[in-house]
C-alpha cells in the first residue's frame, strides 16, 4: 500500500514511521487516537484521487486532515489509517472581484484567505480564533462557525461551489460561483460539515463580501436573562444587518475572569448578573459610533440595560474581546475541566444555564461552571471544572450538560461537531429515523467504510 | 389503491375524475401533463406518511404539489400518479419572537405567512410574485429565490429545521430551530431544491428577521455594462448589509416597456445602455434617504452612472417596480414568446446578452431578445420572441441561450427548478459525475422510484 502511495506523490510526499510528526496525530487527549499507516500529502486533485482509488480498492482507511484545529478528534487518527493531509494544496487560485468569489486549494490556510481578500478589499466573513492554522478545506468539512454567525451564517453560506474527492477517487467538481444556482440536486451540502466521511474537499468557490468600513465595539450589563433577549431583539431591529456580533457572558463569568485573569479588564463595574459584547459592522465611519451609542442611550432609557461602554480605539476593542475571547490563563487555574459546545433555542439558555450549573453542583462539591457563548447564534459554550478529569467524571458531566440539552430541544454541538468525542451522544439531538438515514448515506457513499472510520456514526 | 387511499383522510380528503379540479393538473401548455390517478389532500404529516407507505407498497407514484406555480412543471402529473396536495396542511403551528423562528405545515400560503409574521414585526425574507399562492412547501422544495436574495439568500438560508416525508413512509423530522447545530449530517439541504423528487415536505423551521424600519428604492441609469458591474461593486461596499435589491435591465428592454406598456412610467429618460433599479433595507427612517442620495450623487461624480431618481412616496415606488415585474401587457403584444431563468458569474453576464442576441437574431430575423434580472446574484431572466411558437422553435432558441450558458460555465435554471421543463439540458450545466451522484441519492431514497417521476433527472 505504502509503495502504491508512493508513486503517486514526489518525495515530500509520503511519510513514515518516525517521519509522522505530532500534527498528524493530533492525540489532545483523545483515547483513541492511534499510529497511522502513512501520511501521504498529495499536491493536486488527481493525486487525492488516485490515493482514494488504491486505498478503495484495498479497503484502505484514511482519514482526511487539514489545519488539525478541531476540538472533537474528527481528524485524529485512530490506528492503521493513510492520513491524507490537505496542507500541499494550498494555492488560491482564483479571485473575482466582480462576482466577489475566491477559489482555493483545501489547504489554504484560513488567515492567508483573510489577508488575500482583505488587501483587496473584500472579507470571507468566518472567522474563529484558530484562523493561524485552520484551513479552508476543514472548515468547510466541520462547517465551522465563530463570532459573526449572526450577521453571515456558518461556513456553509459562504461556499458556493466545491470539488469533493470520493470514496472510490471519482472526482464531484461542482465549483459553482452564482448565488443562484437550481439546475439539480444542490449536492455540495452533503458534504459540507460530514467532517470527511462522505467524501474529501480538494477546492472551494467561497463567497466574499465588501470589507466593513466601520467596526464598533461595545460592552453592557444588564440585570436578567430576559433582558438579555429583549436586548438583542431591539439592537436586530435597531441594526438590521449590521450587528455583527452579540456575545453573552453569564455573571459567574465576569467575576472568574476578574479573580483569575489579572491581564483582562472588563470595561464596566462588577457584580451584574449578565454582560454582553456586541459589535457592528457598518459602512459609515463617520455616523455609525454615534447612532451605536444613541442605540445604547435609548436601551439604558427602556431599562434593558443597566450600563454600556463603546470601545474608543482599536486596542480599547482588543481588550473587550480579550475578556470574551483570552481567559485561558484562569481556565488553567481551574484544573482538570470540561468544556462544551452546544446551542438551543435562545429563550430556553436562560433555563440551561441554571439547570446545567444545579446539577454539576448537585453532582460533584467545589465544582466551578461557566457559561459564556454566540447568543444570537443560539449558541453557548460551557466550562465546567470539577475537581477531577479523567473519563468517568467526563462522562458523567456530560451526562448532566447533553441531558439537559436533551430536555430543551438543543444540539450536542453547535459548531465543534460530532468527531469522536460526541458520537456516543448523537441520539441525545437526533431522531433513530435521522441517524439512519445518515447510515444510509454514509454507506451509499462509502460502502466499504474506509473515510474517516469511527467517527460522527 | 383509492379505496385504501380513501381510508386514511377524510371526505373531502380524495379527489377522483371530474372532482379533480384544473389545479391539479398545471398544464401550462407542458404536453407531457397527464390526468392522475386521484388526488389526495391529507392534513396531517400522519396521514401523509400512510399515504406513501401504501403507495410504496404497490410500487404506486406520486407528485407532491403546493401553490402550483412553479415555472417548470415540477409539480405537474404526467399521468397515472396519486396527486399529494399538501394544500390542507396550512396551519402555522410556532412562532418564537425570540428565537425568531416561525414553525409552519407546508401547505401554509407564503403570503399568510409574510402577514402573520410582518404584524408581529418580523420578515421572512423569501419574497416572489406568486407569494398569494405559492406556499411554503413549495418555495422549500424548489429552493425558491426572488428579488431579495443578494440580501437573505434563497429560500434555503431561510430553513432551520424541516420535517420530510420519505418514499417508504418513515417521517423524518429534523425541525431543528437553532442557527448552529453541526451534530451529524445536515439533512435537509438534500431535501431542498430537490422538487419532490426525494421526499415530501410536511412542516419546516423558517428563520425570521426583524423588519426593515426604511425602505429606499432608487432607479439608475448607466453607459456600460462594465459600469453597471462596478455601480454593484460601489453599492456593496457604501450600503454593506442594507443593499436588498439590484435589478438591471437592458436597455433594449427598457424601450420595448416604453413602446407596449402605456400604464408603465419609467422614471428616467428613454435611450440609456442600462438601467438600475436598486432597494437599501435599513434600520433608520430618517438618515436612510439622505444616505442613497449622498450615495447616489457620489457614483455620478464619480461617472459610474449617468443619471438616477429616488422614489419619494410608496407610490413612486410601486411604479418603480412596476417597470421591473410588470410588462406582461407588452410581452402579450409579442405573440409566443419563450423565456428563461439562468444564472452565470457576473463578470460574464454582459457577453451572455449579445452573444444570445446574436444567436437569436442570426437564427430568426425580426426576433426579439430581452434581457433582465436579479444581476447581484448573478440571475438574468431572457424573454425570446421569435414570431413562432411551437416545440421545434422553443428547442431551437433553448440550444441557443443554454448553448450560451453552457460555455460561460453558467447554469440553466437560477431559481425556478429543472421540472420537466429543462430536464433535457441537465448535462449542459452539471458534469456526467455529479449527475450520477443526483442518481445514486434518487435511487437510495426513492428505490422504487414512486416520487415525482420523469423530473430533474
Amino acid at each position: 500500500m505504502i509503495e502504491t502511495l508512493r508513486s503517486f506523490v514526489d518525495a515530500a510526499g509520503l511519510l513514515t514511521g518516525p517521519d509522522i510528526g505530532e500534527r498528524y496525530l493530533n492525540t489532545r487527549g483523545h483515547s483513541q487516537a492511534g499510529a497511522p499507516l502513512c501520511v501521504v500529502r498529495p499536491t493536486s486533485t488527481a493525486q487525492v484521487s488516485a490515493i482514494l482509488k488504491a486505498c478503495h480498492a484495498a479497503g484502505q482507511t484514511v482519514v482526511a486532515q487539514g489545519g488539525m484545529t478541531g476540538l472533537v478528534g474528527g481528524g485524529a487518527p485512530r490506528g492503521g489509517e493513510v492520513v491524507l493531509s490537505l496542507e500541499r494544496m494550498n494555492q488560491i487560485e482564483e479571485f473575482d472581484p466582480e462576482g466577489r468569489t475566491l477559489t482555493a486549494q483545501a489547504g489554504v490556510i484560513l488567515q492567508t484567505a483573510h489577508e488575500y481578500c482583505e488587501e483587496r478589499g473584500f472579507m470571507l466573513p468566518l472567522d474563529l480564533g484558530a484562523r493561524g492554522s485552520a484551513t479552508i478545506g476543514g472548515v468547510i468539512s466541520t462547517n465551522a462557525g465563530g463570532v459573526r454567525v449572526i450577521r453571515y451564517g456558518m461556513m456553509r453560506e459562504s461556499v458556493l461551489g466545491l470539488e469533493v474527492v470520493m470514496a472510490d477517487g471519482t472526482v464531484i467538481s461542482a465549483l459553482n460561483k452564482m448565488l443562484k444556482n437550481n439546475a439539480g440536486y444542490d449536492l455540495k451540502h452533503m458534504f459540507i460539515g460530514s467532517e470527511g466521511t462522505l467524501g474529501i474537499v480538494t477546492r472551494a468557490v467561497c463567497r466574499l463580501r465588501a470589507n466593513p468600513k466601520s467596526v464598533n465595539t461595545a460592552f453592557a450589563s444588564l440585570p436578567t436573562f430576559e433582558d438579555t433577549v429583549a436586548f438583542l431583539g431591539y439592537l436586530e431591529s435597531e441594526l438590521g444587518g449590521a450587528l455583527g456580533s452579540f456575545e453573552v457572558m453569564w455573571g459567574a463569568y465576569d467575576a472568574f475572569v476578574r479573580a483569575t485573569c489579572p491581564s483582562l479588564r472588563p470595561p464596566l463595574p462588577a457584580g451584574q448578573a449578565f454582560y454582553v459584547l456586541l459589535e457592528t459592522l457598518g459602512t459609515d465611519p463617520e455616523a455609525d459610533p454615534e447612532r451605536l451609542q444613541e442605540i445604547l442611550a435609548a436601551a439604558m432609557e427602556k431599562g434593558l440595560i443597566t450600563d454600556a461602554a463603546v470601545a474608543q480605539s482599536e486596542q480599547q476593542r482588543a481588550a473587550f474581546w480579550a475578556v470574551r475571547e483570552n481567559a485561558g490563563e484562569g481556565f488553567r487555574k481551574l484544573g482538570p475541566m470540561f468544556s462544551y459546545d452546544v446551542s438551543m433555542p435562545i429563550r430556553a439558555m436562560g433555563d440551561f444555564a441554571t439547570r446545567v450549573k444545579s446539577g454539576v453542583d448537585a453532582a460533584y462539591s467545589n465544582a466551578t461552571t461557566l457559561v459564556l457563548g454566540h447568543m444570537g447564534d443560539g449558541n453557548l459554550h460551557v466550562v465546567a471544572a470539577v475537581g477531577i478529569g479523567g473519563a468517568e467524571a467526563h462522562s458523567k458531566v456530560n451526562d448532566i450538560v447533553y441531558g439537559v440539552i436533551r430536555d430543551l430541544g438543543g444540539s450536542i454541538s453547535a459548531e465543534h461537531g460530532i468527531g469522536v468525542e460526541k458520537k456516543n451522544y448523537l441520539a441525545w439531538s437526533r431522531t433513530p429515523e435521522e441517524i439512519a438515514l445518515m447510515r444510509t448515506l454514509k454507506s451509499t457513499l462509502d460502502p466499504k467504510g474506509i473515510l474517516n472510520p469511527g467517527k460522527v456514526l
